[in-house]
């Protein structure tokens, strides 16, 4: 159980970059093991490149809490734990294939997901507070997060879709 | 560790199902300490409407299986867990209040996300192996889901955010 309270719209605000803040860096964590059980090269590059950008979230966030004199409260993302336990779980059901590719998407598109959420609803608690600068980044974040969602659906529907039908996988 | 593998896209689909199943299951029983959390009679009038939606939508799962032959398997959501103990938290850290609703929204529109993503790709996988009237019924609870979502922007936007920025809350 957290001891930091939520009374009103700044309290929940920080809850929130915390939160996402904790979730990036999980992230970090476990995309190079999403690449890794990835077979598609074209996949394995487009979570390598998120990879890289995953990281300048997290530095974005830092600016954010630097910009609000704050500190990054100590929360962990129970959903993005769960969220990569069930592709981590995914991975261990399948062989390096493109049924495993077209699983490893669909995780990879719940987390975009919740992102997008968390963004979306981060960014407009800022507007409503008047931190127009961390508005901006945040606002930054969420394009690059819909950008990743969107990749994801063509290289689903590119090919790895189509292949993991019709292979005879293993 | 669950045993059933995922060797093709019929395996993937049919785990995505049951994923699916089983989240929908474990918001049955969390929608309504949602609600009961609430202090918005709107924000509680649509979390109310949205479980009987979830009924719905779990149900038409149950006829999907039926339409494929098949069982749901014995699959827990992970994700879904980690979302519902993240909301149910805020809802530990908060009182009755607009802050409090303000995180339920929040709470709810990662919910909805989660199921978009999901009902997304099993959508389209249900398209590519020919399951006509499978795909039909996932894109109906998915236009639902999408609408459950711009419901909770509304009420968010409507006067839940400025009442938890204005308030005394507590």
């Amino acid at each position: 159980m957290k001891t930091n309270r939520i009374e009103n719209l700044d309290d929940l605000f920080l809850e929130e970059l915390g939160d996402l803040y904790n979730a990036e860096n999980q992230l970090i964590k476990a995309l190079p093991v999403m690449a890794q059980a990835a077979q598609s090269d074209k996949l394995k590059s487009a979570i390598e490149e998120h990879l890289e950008q995953t990281k300048n979230q997290a530095n974005r966030l830092d600016e954010i809490f630097k910009d609000l004199g704050q500190k990054p409260q100590n929360i962990v993302c129970k959903a993005m734990q769960g969220l990569i336990e069930e592709g981590k779980e995914m991975i261990n059901k399948s062989e390096k294939n493109p049924a495993r590719d077209a699983a490893i998407i669909g995780s990879a598109q719940r987390v975009e997901h919740y992102e997008i959420a968390g963004y979306g609803t981060a960014k407009s608690h800022a507007s409503l507070l008047g931190h127009k600068r961390v508005e901006e980044l945040l606002a930054e974040t969420l394009q690059e997060e819909k950008k990743a969602n969107a990749t994801l659906n063509e290289i689903a529907e590119g090919n790895i879709n189509a292949e993991a039908k019709n292979c005879g996988c293993n």
